[in-house]
């Protein structure tokens, strides 16, 4: 039975991959007269006085939503939002296993933009957060900037954010092992989507100065035409010496490549004309830009991929368990920049410096230590940065 | 400790009475690989090609919304979306422990009627069912006449329909204590809200004649000023004879009492002036619109409540998670009249003729039969009626 048949079957055989479990019993007329009539009038009745206590009195306080409309999901593109489900209903399985968080997923069935936004709005008293999944750029960002307005719980849109916490957390290990400074590096974004645009902005949250963006027309800058509002944002901070040219181009010189773009579009003489010890990130999935034997012939020296059977997985399982666990468990308003820089770091910070090492400089997204550490690093950065409410 | 304190100490305690159980393990490589990327792809492109596929390889065919705008919660009124989530989560609660229906709540933080049905049918490809809850009247016959208009899935007011399916269960058994033929009496329903307008409706549909609806103004008629649509359109359906008067005049001669209405507004003198062996259902909570003794006293020969501390129990945990369980169970289109007709009778076949009595004429709420019985009930009437696609 190949991989693909495998799966069919199995989710065949799960029939869902999450379930709703009660916390409570109701076996007797008692049982039945605490958790709902009429005892439950009480709990109602201290919300009404004071919503907040919906967090003591309700799921919210460990309930995410994860919301797509499935117009981008996987590499598989626009499917349809009762299509993205299966990928909704693993995340919310690997954010209950790996950080306790209890995930609900929900398909909303537009694309128009305003109404994919009050429809979320309008849920907010459900849950304590949202995360956004599989939306395709850059109707993306635009949901995720008035969300971030309209609502007062945190709204993340991982494929954004957490690609870009668990790459900086990568960065940050592979700098160390090829020892250099993020602020003296040149580095290069390949694919200006969701990924790409938020890796960009993360990456100079954290120093690094010298970013080329590059799309399908080749190296973005401030004055490059037809781009959408948050494109041309990113080719207005990046880009400080204003070259032209194709990703071949921008990579001569180069310390640092990340892919979040298409199979098979970095070559080996590509990867020579890079600085010494260049680091590639190539994510591209289930090809990557470059398979790392063929980059590490032309002398790179570390290689990620977005797969298992490679070293160094980019994946960011790492990330967003534990940076929901942690948001909820201060009761965060926003997930903010210093909070995803926290968590690469102690993402980052899970390798101790004797086992870094070209091939292992992330851990793997299995590794059970990853979310408590997240976790914590993104609560302390929540209460420092002011976002804490709890 | 009195029951208030205990009611609120236990949902601290809880801390949510719902929680997301995972079905599956990710413990290895090979289990992400199967359950989330790349596995997941193959189910998300089956789906893409048939859209009912989402009923194999998603929760979507067990799972119900629980809706709420939290206007009209429990009889604490429009108490706001987030308060009335303790009352969605202890439904969800029983909706699993009594059918095993995966149900989850949500709240809706808006009262315009277009938004709300726009919103929930949004997010119809997430569910296999509507649960509405707690919606004021008469918002609620708008929202879920709409909703039943434009939604693949079937849409359900609890207060509604669930109320009548357990009335008109207690009032077959009744009819049968006493020996009187549904189409022979005279019966009055007070208070024509949304539970009222729809055992009105129920009752009709099961044969039953000459109903008088009352409400504050008195017995409702035809060219009753200031109803709104639905309401108006019952007033029309009952009253054969266009009397006129209050539910004292009503009352007379009547073979049937039903209150959802208000404390203590029967009197004992009221109830002398009924038909020998008069039928009364108070449902009025906690304190029903005639207490039991009183009734009797005054010749009633069958009483029911709303009260598990008085005989016959009638409380529609009876019928909302059998009814949804046997919707499921055949991907019914909708939930009609036949089967919540069909789910009245499996509610009171459980009391074998022999064991039928003035106090024994409906099972409790924590009977497990009851919902295996209204599940079949329910998706044979599906099947017969042309609802069932499974």
């Amino acid at each position: 039975m190949d991989k693909k048949e495998q799966a069919i079957r199995a989710h065949l055989e799960w029939a869902g991959k999450i379930e709703i479990a009660p916390r409570v019993k109701v076996e007797t007329r008692e049982d039945l007269a605490v958790a709902y009539t009429p005892g439950v009038a009480e709990p109602c009745l201290k919300i009404k006085e004071d919503k907040n206590l919906s967090y003591a009195y309700t799921r919210r306080h460990n309930l995410v939503a994860v919301i797509t409309d499935g117009s981008a999901v996987l590499g598989l593109g626009d499917i349809g939002p009762e299509a993205g489900m299966p990928v909704m209903e693993g995340k919310c399985v690997l954010f209950k296993e790996f950080a306790g968080v209890d995930a609900f997923p929900l398909c909303v069935g537009t694309k128009d933009v305003e109404e994919f936004v009050r429809t979320v709005k309008l849920l907010e008293g459900s849950f304590g957060g949202i995360n956004l999944e599989d939306i395709s750029a850059p109707r993306c960002f635009e949901i995720e900037r008035e969300l971030k307005k309209v609502c007062d719980i945190p709204v993340f849109h991982d494929d954004q954010h957490g690609t870009a916490v668990v790459v900086l957390a990568a960065v940050l290990n592979a700098l160390k092992v090829v020892g250099k400074d993020i602020a003296e590096i040149k580095a290069v974004v390949n694919g200006a989507g969701a990924a790409g645009c938020a890796i960009t902005n993360l990456l100079l949250s954290a120093g690094l100065k010298n970013i080329l963006l590059c799309d399908k027309v080749g190296i973005l800058d401030a004055d490059t035409e037809g781009l959408d509002d948050e494109r041309a944002k990113y080719a207005a901070m990046t880009n400080p010496e204003h070259v032209s040219g194709t990703l071949a181009d921008a990579l001569v010189g180069a310390d640092l490549f990340i892919g979040v773009s298409a199979p098979n579009i970095v070559t080996g003489e590509m990867v020579s004309k890079m600085a010494k010890d260049a680091i590639l990130f190539a994510m591209a999935n289930p090809v990557p830009e470059i398979m790392p034997d063929v980059a590490k012939a032309a002398g790179a020296r570390v290689v990620g991929t977005g797969r298992s059977d490679f070293p160094n997985q980019i994946n960011n399982v790492c990330c967003f368990p534990g940076i929901f666990r942690g948001a909820l468990d201060v009761r965060a308003r926003e997930i903010n920049d210093a909070m995803k820089i926290a968590a690469a770091k102690a993402i980052a910070g899970l390798i101790p410096d004797e086992e870094l090492s070209d091939e292992n400089i992330i851990p793997t997204p299995l590794d059970k230590r990853v979310a408590k550490a997240v976790a914590e690093a993104v609560a302390e950065a929540a209460v420092m940065t002011g976002q804490a409410r709890a």
